[in-house]
Order: structure tokens, then sequence, then C-alpha cells
């Protein structure tokens, strides 16, 4: 019973965060959708930030499960990179939590607004970083930083995607895949370089 | 005396787009700025954005200009292009007029704001393209598309400088350089890969 209240809490405010943003949804609108008192919710949040938080953890562990979803042991490292990246980024964009909070950043810059899309986004470059250093530990890739690697992974995909497409027909999900392997498997050197 | 009128128009343009935005410069106040009629202003210009579009030229050359004088004929490919890509992305970030147009893309996304931000960037890009297709015709880089892999090398200079520096300790200007070379010129699969 008490567990159920507060998976209803947590589920009303994880609406009204989409619906609304983190600056507009108050406790007391969680408290009418969830359709339980305002001091319930006391009961088990601090405050909305805490709310916020545990809305947000869901979001990120749920991402994971995405991640996990696509992984197909037998692929090699690249492939499984790629499509993991394309679920994920899809994921985010179609995900009504994300996508509020994005615009409540390009609208209002709410601040936790902007903390909450900066944690999605270390989610998916902490994800990122265990595939990479189990890539590294397993030589299927060269010894590298993997946090740095990560982060190199996401803003390469994000090229070949989202900024790729604002000036030029979009790639298929196919070719963005092929490129993420050239510029980052083989590199454009002509011969190998030295492992700076 | 014409075309020192000209000038004169073109300056206090440059001024009160980089002072006031795209938005809120009036064709007067550019009159006022430049301490000439209005009307004179109609006999070089047909309006606003013709005027802004002659402005935004001008910083394109400037960067270009900015952009030669960092290369030195006698580095590599991929040293030269990471010290062009500094002083690029240096410039945008000081220069006045592109700092505003930013500003107004993020908080009132005027339209030709963003339009002169894209031509800014579309330059950039512009001008690496044509860096890469002069270093695949001298064999110092593996046969690609010279346009995909101008987006991709601003986008990784950008994600090991801006990017990284959101969440960590901000790279040396050495440390990009080593870190751009390492990922687009070796690349981190541990043999040649095939070439796509």
């Amino acid at each position: 019973m008490v567990l159920d209240r507060r998976e209803l809490i947590i589920e009303a405010a994880a609406k009204s965060f989409a619906l609304f943003g983190y600056k507009a949804t108050t406790m007391e609108q969680v408290a009418k959708i969830a359709n339980v008192g305002k001091g319930t919710i006391y009961t088990f949040f601090v405050n909305k930030e805490d709310l916020f938080q545990e809305v947000l953890d869901r979001l990120i562990k749920e991402m994971r499960l995405v991640a996990e979803s696509v992984i197909q042991p037998e692929q090699q490292f690249f492939d499984n990179l790629s499509d993991v990246l394309e679920r994920l980024l899809e994921f985010r964009e179609e995900h009504a939590l994300a996508n509020k909070l994005s615009q409540e950043v390009r609208e209002i810059s709410t601040q936790m607004a902007q903390e909450g899309m900066q944690q999605i986004e270390k989610a998916i470059i902490h994800y990122i970083r265990e595939q990479v250093a189990a890539a590294i530990a397993k030589g299927e890739i060269k010894p590298c930083n993997p946090e740095m690697t990560a982060v190199v992974m996401l803003k390469l995909f994000v090229a070949l995607t989202a900024d790729w497409k604002k000036i030029h027909a979009p790639l298929t999900k196919q070719e963005v895949a092929a490129w993420f392997r050239f510029y980052l498997q083989g590199g454009l050197g002509l011969q190998a370089a030295p492992a700076s």
C-alpha cells in the first residue's frame, strides 16, 4: 500500500514534468494528478528537486535497458556501438520528459531542466565509456582514455546524424554506421599513426 | 566619396548589428550612426537583409584571412588543421557580431540571426573542406568525402574543447591537438580497416 502510493506519486510527477516542465510543476499539481494529499508527497520526498531526481533516475535506468537490448554479442564493437547510439538518441528524442526538458532549457533556461539534460547526456557517455573500456580489455580497440573516447563517439554520431541533416540529405542508418566506423576505426591517416 | 559613404554605412551597420542584434537594428539607427540620411542607405542597399548580408560576407572574409594566417606549409596536415580550428572557433567566440547573433538565436530565435550563424558555420566547414581536398590530392590522408570529413573534424574539435570542458578540466592546446590526431589520423581499430 505504502509502496503503491509512492509509485503513484512518481508516475504523477513524471507526467507533470513531461507535460509542464520542471519550473511549472508544483507539488500541488503532482498531488492532484496522483489523487493524494500534498502532505502525503512530503512523507516520501523532501521537495520538488528530490522528486525530479527520482523521475530522472528512472528515465536513465530505462535508457540503460534500451541500450542493453540493442547489443548483439556476436556483432563487432563498432557496429554494436552505432546501434546503441542510434537507439539512445532516438529514445531521448522521442521521450516526452527529455523533450520537454530540452525545450525548457532552450526557452527559459531553467537551471534544473539543464541539470536534468546534463544528467541524461552523462548517463549516455557513462554507458558508452563502459563499452569502450570492455572493448579495450578484450583487445578490440587500441588503449585509449575511455571517457574521452565516449565523448568523441557521442559527438561524432550526433555530427553524422543531427548536424549533417541540417545542411544535407540525411544519411541512412547503414551509411551512418559505415562512416562512424570509417572515421573512428581506421582513421584518415595513410599509415598507422603513433599511439599519441 | 561615394565609396566612403558606402563604407561608413557598412561600418555603422556592423556596429549596430553587433550591439543590438539583427532584430533590433533599424535603417534609421544605422543612418544615425553613419551620420547619413536614411535615403542614402537605400541608394546602396535594398533593405536591412541586404545590408546584413554585406556585413556577414565581410566577417566571413575576415575569418578566411585569420585561417590562412595560421597555416604553416611545413607543418603536417593534422597539426595545421587543429591550429586553424582553434583560431576560427576563438575568433567566432570573441567576435562581437558573431557573439550577439548567437545570443539572439538562443534568446529570441530571430530567423536571420540563425541564418547568419549558419552561414558562419558553413564558411568554417567550407574552409576545412578545401584543406581536406588538398590533403587528399597530395596523398596526405585517405580518400574520403571532403564535406563530411570537414563536418566530422569541426564537431570532433568542438567535442574536445567546448563539450569536454563542460564536464571536465579543460585540455591544453597541445592535448587537444594530440587527441584530434589520435582519433582521426590513426583511428581506434587495431589493424587498418577496409576503406569503408
